[in-house]
């Protein structure tokens, strides 16, 4: 069948057929094979590596489906893969839960399928769990997916929030918006395509490059909110305030252009493959050659610092300070 | 604010609020309380109950959102819950995953929110991590939930369908259908309200019965496709058929009543608080008797048995064989 049917999500023959000649065929693994109704993981895997179990989630409703770096379902491994790896763990395990519309066209969901299988197979991650509804038309729009993902967070590593204080450096890990800008220009028709791109990656292999620094403290990967939510998550959970310099954010030239067209910052745009790390001040210029390392990273910087001052505040270009707000809103939804 | 916003699920002071005015106090526990990226649980935790971690998802489409014996919050904890308890794990963690409807009552989602923390907490479950996301009016109809779920399966379990073998009995927990037929009576405004009502139910209790009786060999909860799907995935990972017996289906008269209205079969409708157990023949009285004893087994029959002959197979009421087909699809979409 070329085209997604209400039977394909209904318990019969259909589903059984879908779920055969597309999932298990992706996702291929000793977990899935086993075709019970939940993943059955040896706990030793996991103690082997660390003493707490990471566990998140995320669903991805990202529209459209396809964009420049990647699509719905790179980004629904990415996406929770790091949501999994800031913590200090290496994610392992996916589940994987597919809203679908009826009358998807069935190469798309294979397209989206084959991606997240890719993109789970280089990270080292495994697809061990599933599951598939289909609602009429018109009650979704083309392709929801949902996944959870878990890893082992190794026993010296207790990165958070909570752990930051004054004096304390901010650095993130490259360009800002990026991912934010190539959707906006794709959905406004802005006309840059080709300049634009999503940064959409796992981010495990740079974060791996911190965990033995000492005086590492917090990670947080910048998604919806940008890096100025996270300025106010690390601001909230810390007790204390963020100061965040303007003239050192790192932001390609092609986002700077779609701020200045729209009037939009570059620091409230979604990013999908970009960190913020806290770290002691003797650590910043270590952490800081550590990222610029990595593939990953070379365009990192430090960004700011923790303050006595409470709240989140930016020094402007021109040494002007101001409070930055958390915005109500992102500029615009179904970003991810 | 009395509906949902597009800015509720932006990364911004709405959904921040929206988090922390329901969700954290809906859900309220340690590992949510943490507000990081990801919940962080104790290995130690798992490890103490067993050696190999139950891992399993489920999305949640069902309409009507509220229905005789359930909603939407209830099904995704019940749902979950179930597809990790089957394995004989306790469920113990779960995420969970909100897409939600610009526009959708607040008093909606409020209400769905109370459900799903009251069932949990019922089940002794946490809630530990989450996302919200907001589509606008049109991508999604009202209110989607996924939840993944965890749990430990003791050293000494090892439920499988794999381990069925000609000979063995197939039981059923309980009558037959009841939340299909629910669902289709609401739907189809067929009327008969007051008498169908969802057995939607978390299973552990009952489960946990069985975990000592030599002889249990395989678990599920009959959902979407019925009794039926369960018997053609025991026949398929076993290798062997299943043989059931249209006399022995216990069967509510209302549900019956449905049945024969729309000349639909109840070994096709959806139940969620239904078990069908394959226990070795030394086992079945023993079982039987066991599931009785329990208010969520009062019903339970003995309904089958596996045979050498591959396939599903019934004998009718009057004593002749016929295949069971698996049909394409079931008789409603959204029933889950």
């Amino acid at each position: 069948m070329k085209t997604v049917q209400i039977a394909h999500g209904s318990g019969g023959q259909a589903m059984q057929q879908l779920i055969n000649d597309l999932f298990m065929r992706a996702f291929d693994n000793p977990w899935l094979a086993e075709q019970e109704d939940q993943a059955r993981i040896a706990l030793a895997s996991l103690t082997a590596s660390g003493d707490r179990l990471a566990f998140s989630t995320d669903s991805y409703v990202i529209d459209p489906l396809f964009f420049p770096g990647g699509d719905i379902g790179k980004l629904a491994v990415c996406g929770t893969a790091n949501d999994v790896a800031v913590s200090g763990a290496i994610p392992r395990y996916l589940s994987c839960g597919f809203i679908l519309e009826e009358g998807l066209e069935m190469a798309t969901l294979e397209q989206v399928v084959t991606s997240m299988a890719a993109t789970a197979k280089a990270a080292d991650i495994a697809i061990v769990t599933g599951d598939t509804k289909v609602v009429p038309r018109g009650a979704a729009d083309k392709l929801f997916i949902n996944t959870a993902g878990l890893g082992a967070i190794p026993a010296g590593i207790h990165w958070g929030a909570q752990q930051l204080q004054p004096g304390d450096v901010l650095l993130v890990s490259g360009t800002l918006g990026d991912h934010g800008a190539a959707i906006l220009n794709l959905r406004e028709q802005l006309g840059l395509d080709g300049c634009l791109r999503s940064d959409c990656a796992v981010l495990t292999p740079i974060i791996q490059t911190l965990r033995d620094i000492p005086g590492v403290k917090a990670l947080r990967d910048a998604t919806r909110g940008g890096v100025n939510a996270v300025a106010h998550e690390f601001a909230a959970a810390s007790g204390c305030g963020v100061m965040l310099y303007e003239a050192k954010m790192p932001v390609n030239s092609a986002v700077r252009g779609v701020c200045e067209l729209l009037g939009l910052d570059a620091l409230n745009f979604a990013n999908e493959g970009k960190l913020v790390i806290g770290v002691a001040p003797a650590a910043a210029e270590r952490v800081l050659a550590q990222l610029q390392a990595h593939p990953l990273g070379r365009d990192a910087a430090i960004i700011g610092e923790i303050s006595e001052r409470r709240g989140v505040h930016l020094t402007g270009l021109y040494g002007v300070r101001r409070t930055l707000d958390l915005p109500h809103a992102e500029p615009l939804p179904r970003i991810c």
